[in-house]
């Protein structure tokens, strides 16, 4: 359970299975995945795909098979409290071919806040066999880790008190470090060439062109250069500005970050 | 292309997949699922899954085929823009096995902005052959319909309004109704068991809780009920309310909608 650095060059690779109705619904804005990929991002962790399914048990399983087997880790969220649609760890347990008996760590714990709990919230103590904890440092009952994959709540704040413990137990990748040229005033039609003869020049950097608009007048694009090798990144920023300026694009600023 | 009222008690159901690099590094906060969520209820249409897959082609090609035989109409966002790593139209083509040819109506608009426009622009005007156009009334090209699944700009203003033009093709589901009972000062484990006897006793609702809390000492959970009949709902919520009062619940609140 200790941090190991993968391989130089080797990537490692994640994704989130958010679980929950209410996403589905348009009830909920997720703001789990966005936090999720910023923190796995500090790890050197690719987040590569996310997927949103409901509370129903055949989804659940599916996903999970689908994502443990595609990628180094998940990390699900949501689904893991006493009531009837609270059906994540009896799930991946499903996924996992094993059963999701009581543990008797969340029992105790369980006992200590409620006296002996009755049946619903004994659910929450429901962790497939196999399975270590993830600490909860908010409020209620903790996660858990089996295999490759990590179940977390869904409630926001908990969520990413859970994170803090999945850190530590992945094995990391090179950070990925972003920067970011602005353009202001020129369409992504006028910078796409030059954006793409330095993406071409570059193909172990990710180079993404996001257009911004503002009505009536104010537009252009951020364009977005990613990659481990700090100075591949800086040498790529040079090149692009040079080749928009070099096609009359004005406007371009240098920015920190993916921004 | 006009709207149809699927039969009584057939259930019409969508997926989402949001394609972009920028959603899995953390960089962008999506918010279009959430708005087609909201956007597709009007119709009653079920949002069933959603994905995010990566600028990458084959990633796209396998969602959208396991997506667009699943469910009964896909809407995908981002990706049609004029740069390099806008390849959504040509991926989707793939998916269905045919070319992206550059439409005539799109070149039209393109020339009478751009004069002639160039190669990256060009890349704008693809759509696969058989799709449709899908109007954009605020800012640039328009997206397009091929079979059962919508290809919308990702950028969110253009995006809904891209939408305005879905809602008129879809085989249109009846209307799920939602009202939700708050209850402040009482935890979820308490909730539970009456929570689980009005959902069983009424498999055609689907109810969920969903707990808030805002410490240090507020909290509790909104009971959630959803359904296509209205009369059905209403008696759901007058029952969970007893359920929860016979078992001492204070603190209850009726309140419209998914609140």
């Amino acid at each position: 359970m200790t941090t190991t650095q993968a391989k130089s060059g080797e990537r490692v690779t994640a994704a989130v299975l958010i679980i929950g109705d209410e996403i589905l619904s348009g009830r909920t804005q997720d703001v789990n995945l966005n936090a999720i990929a910023k923190y796995l991002a500090t790890y050197g962790v690719d987040l590569c795909e996310a997927r949103v399914v409901p509370d129903v048990e055949q989804e659940i399983v599916d996903a999970v098979n689908a994502l443990r087997t595609k990628y180094d880790y998940v990390v699900t969220t949501g689904g893991i409290g006493p009531t009837h649609d609270d059906i994540t760890a009896d799930s991946v347990a499903k996924a996992f071919g094993v059963t999701a008996p009581e543990h008797p760590e969340i029992m105790a714990m369980l006992r200590e806040r409620w006296g002996e709990p009755n049946a619903a919230r004994r659910r929450m103590a429901h962790v497939p066999e196999g399975g270590t904890l993830v600490k909860n440092p908010v409020q209620g009952p903790p996660g858990f880790q089996i295999g490759n994959v990590f179940v977390l709540a869904g409630v926001p704040a908990i969520m990413r008190g859970m994170l803090d413990d999945v850190g530590p137990r992945l094995r990391t990748g090179a950070v990925v470090i972003s920067r970011t040229v602005r353009v202001t005033g020129t369409g992504e039609g006028t910078i796409a060439a030059p954006l793409e003869a330095v993406a071409k020049a570059h193909p172990d950097l990710s180079i993404g062109s996001y257009p911004f608009f503002a009505p009536p007048d104010v537009y252009g694009a951020s364009l977005v250069i990613r990659g481990r090798d700090p100075a591949e990144v800086d040498v790529a920023v040079e090149e692009l500005v040079a080749a928009l300026e070099s096609v009359g694009v004005k406007g371009i600023e240098r920015v920190a970050g993916a921004a």
